[in-house]
C-alpha cells in the first residue's frame, strides 16, 4: 500500500557538528557565559550526533568553551561507541576508567570560576559532582540561557524535518481510506503508528485520536472509545524520521457534519492560515500566536481555543520557539515549528488543524501539505 | 513452545507503598536528611507506583518528610493519571498549571534550610529551581545519601523477583534447543529476547551473546559475529517481569570443549557457588566478591576476572548494592543480587555464571535455577 520509501539522506559530516558547536560556542559568549555542558539527550545529538545505548550514572559529558576544542568525557567502556559518532571528527575525546573521579576531568577543562550552562536533563547527582568539584562556578540551565541553540535549522535539517513532513502526510492519506465507524480510538491510532513506521519513521511519539467529547480535550491520546457515525475526530500524529520530528493534525468527520460542525472547522482553518501568513522574518514568535487567535475571538469562539499555538521541531517533536503570548523572541529562517490553532467545545466536540511551518528568507513554507479541509470518513 | 504464563501476581496496595514511604522518611532520617526530592523513575516507581508517561521538563516530584504526609507536586494535566496510580492512596497531590512557579510551591513544602536528597536522575533544571528558591538548603544524591533505599525488597517484591527469574530460566531452556553453529549472534540475541517476551518479560534490558574471541570481553553485547563450532559462547539477559528484574548468564559450548576449556569453566562454577555460600545475614558486600574471588585467584586465573561480582536488582536491573571489594554494606534479608564471577581471556574465550540469589534468615536462596554445568549446543 505504501509507496516506496525515499532514498535516506547522506548523513551529516564531521564539518556539519563542527559548525553547530562553533555556533553554540559564539551563542554562549554573547549570552556571558563561560562554557556549556551538554548531557546525552537531544542537544548532544543535535551538537555531535552522538546518542549512547544507555543514559547511566557514570559520566558522559560535552565540554564547549571559547578558544578551545570540544572534548566529550566519556566512559571508557564507551570511548569506541563515542569515536564512532557522526560527528566525531569535531571534537577531541577523554575517556576515564571506573574509581576515577570524572567531574575532576571535566573540571580541569574548565575554568574556577564562570558561569556555566547544563543542559535540561543533565542528571542531578552530576550538577552536584560538577558543584563540588568546582564551588566558584555558577549554573544555569541550558533552555534558560540560550533557549533558541537549536532553533534554527541548517540546510541539511530542513531537508530531513521535510521529509518526515512528508511521510506524516502520507500516513494521513492512507488513514482516510481505513473504517473508523464502530472502531475504537485505539485502533486508528494503531494504525497511524503502523502508517508512520510503514512510511520511514523509526519512533512514533504520539498518535492522538479525540472522538466526539474526547476531541474536546487537546490532552486526549487514544481511548477504548468506540468512534460512532456522527463524530467529528481530532487525528494528531508525529514522531522520528532519520532523527528528526513530524507532527500534524487534520480534524475529519465520521458522515456528514452538522453546519455547527462545519462552521466551527472553517474557523479553525482559516485561524490556521492567518497564523501561517504571519510566518516571516523579524515577526515575533508571538505575532504567530495573535493572528490565529484573532481570528478565532473575532468569530466569538475566544474562551475555547486553550492552548498556545505552536512549538518548535527538530531533533524531538516538542521544543523552543513557542509561539505564545510574551514571546517576543523574532523568527529567523531555518527556524521550524507548528501552527495549530483549535477549538475545544467541552463535552461535545473539538477541531484542531496543525502543519509545521518552516521560516523563509520571504516568510513561511509549509511542510505538511495534506488539504486542510475537513475529510469525511466512513 | 513456552508454557503457558503464570498468573498476574496481585498489584502492590496504596498500604505497600506507604510502607515503602514510611522506610525512606525514616532512613532519611537517619542519615541527617531534612527531605527526599524524588524524581520520576525506578525511585518514584518503588516508593509510589506511578511513572508518567513521559518525563518532561514539567516538575514531577514526590516530596517526603518526617512528620508529614508524603506530596507527589504534578503537572495539572497530570494530575488524573497520578491520581490512579497504585499508591495514589497514600499520598496527596498537588497540581499546578503551565505559567505558576513549580519550584515554589515545592519550596512551601520544605524548610528554608536543611539538606535535602535528590533522586540521581532529577533533571539539573529542577535542582537549579529548588536552589534558587531554597538558597540555603544544600542537596546531595539519593544513591550518596542513602544507598540501601530500595536494596531490601519486602515479600511480594520478591515473589515478582522470584517470578522473573524463573522466567529467565525458562528462555534458557528454550534457547539450548536452537541451532547456533552457523547462526550470528545477533540472531540468537533475537531470540532470547522474543522468548524473554514470550515468558511474560515486557521489557528486555540485554541479550549478550559473546561467542569465541567476544565472550573474552564482558562489555561485549552482540554481533554480526558467526558462531562456529567449536566455540564457547557466553549468554547473558534479563529484563523487566511485572516490573521487577531478570538477569542470568550461562556460558554454553558448540561442540565438545577442549580440556581448558572444561575447566575454565569448571573454576568459574566453583567461584560462583563459593559466592553463593557467603551469601548470609551480617556478611559484608565484599565478602561475596572475595569469596568468588578467591576461587578464581587460587587457580592461577586471578588477573582474568576482572569485574565487581555482582549488584543488586529490583526495578531496575542494576543498581546497589554491590559486591564489590570496600563495599561493606551488611547483607539483610530481602537483599536482592547477582552473583556472577567470570574469567575472559583476551583473544580466545571467556566464561560467566550468574544467578539472582536473595538473602534470607539463614543464607541465600537462588532465583536461578537451571544447570551450571556447562551444556552443549549445536
Amino acid at each position: 500500500m505504501p509507496s516506496s520509501p525515499a532514498a535516506t539522506p547522506a548523513p551529516f559530516t564531521a564539518d556539519d557538528y563542527r559548525a553547530r558547536m562553533d555556533r553554540a560556542v559564539r551563542a554562549a559568549a554573547e549570552a556571558g557565559l563561560d562554557g556549556v555542558l551538554v548531557a546525552p539527550g537531544p542537544d548532544l545529538v543535535h551538537l555531535t550526533g552522538y546518542q549512547p545505548t544507555a543514559v547511566t550514572e557514570r559520566l558522559t559529558v560535552l565540554v564547549l568553551t571559547a578558544g578551545r576544542e570540544p572534548v566529550l568525557v566519556v566512559p571508557a567502556l564507551e570511548a569506541a561507541d563515542a569515536g564512532k559518532a557522526a560527528g566525531a571528527g569535531a571534537f577531541g575525546v577523554r575517556d576515564w576508567v571506573d574509581g576515577k573521579d570524572p567531574y575532576g576531568i571535566t573540571a580541569a577543562l574548565l575554568g574556577a570560576q564562570g558561569r556555566l550552562a547544563v543542559s535540561d536533563n543533565t542528571w542531578a547527582m552530576h550538577l552536584l559532582g560538577y558543584q563540588k568539584a568546582l564551588p566558584a562556578t555558577r549554573y544555569v540551565s541550558l533552555t534558560e540561557a540560550l533557549p533558541m541553540l537549536r532553533a534554527v535549522k541548517d540546510a541539511r535539517e530542513l531537508e530531513r524535518l521535510e521529509a518526515a513532513g512528508a511521510a506524516a502526510d502520507a500516513a494521513y492519506r492512507e488513514i482516510l481510506k481505513v473504517r473508523f465507524a464502530g472502531r475504537r480510538e485505539n485502533d486508528i491510532a494503531a494504525d497511524l503508528a503502523m502508517l508512520l513506521r510503514e512510511f520511514g519513521h523509526s519512533q512514533v511519539d504520539f498518535t492522538v485520536v479525540g472522538s466526539g467529547p474526547n476531541g474536546a480535550n487537546p490532552h486526549h491520546e487514544a481511548s477504548d472509545r468506540v468512534i460512532e457515525h456522527g463524530d467529528m475526530v481530532v487525528l494528531d500524529f508525529g514522531g522520528l524520521k532519520h532523527g528528526y520530528g513530524s507532527d500534524t493534525t487534520r480534524t475529519v468527520h465520521v458522515g456528514e457534519p452538522t453546519a455547527e460542525e462545519r462552521a466551527v472547522h472553517d474557523i479553525v482553518r482559516e485561524a490556521q492560515q492567518a497564523g501561517f501568513e504571519a510566518v516571516r522574518p523579524g515577526a515575533a514568535c508571538q505575532d504567530v500566536d495573535r493572528a490565529a487567535r484573532a481570528v478565532i475571538t473575532e468569530a466569538g469562539y475566544g474562551e475555547y481555543f486553550i492552548h498556545r499555538t505552536g512549538h518548535g521541531i527538530g531533533v524531538t517533536t516538542h521544543e523552543p520557539p513557542y509561539m505564545i503570548e510574551g514571546e517576543e523572541q523574532p523568527l529567523v529562517p531555518g527556524m521550524c515549528f507548528s501552527v495549530e490553532p483549535g477549538i475545544y467545545l467541552p463535552g461535545r466536540f473539538g477541531v484542531r488543524i496543525e502543519d509545521i511551518v518552516t521560516v523563509t528568507e520571504t516568510g513561511g513554507h509549509r511542510l505538511n501539505n495534506t488539504p486542510r479541509e475537513m475529510a469525511i470518513v466512513e
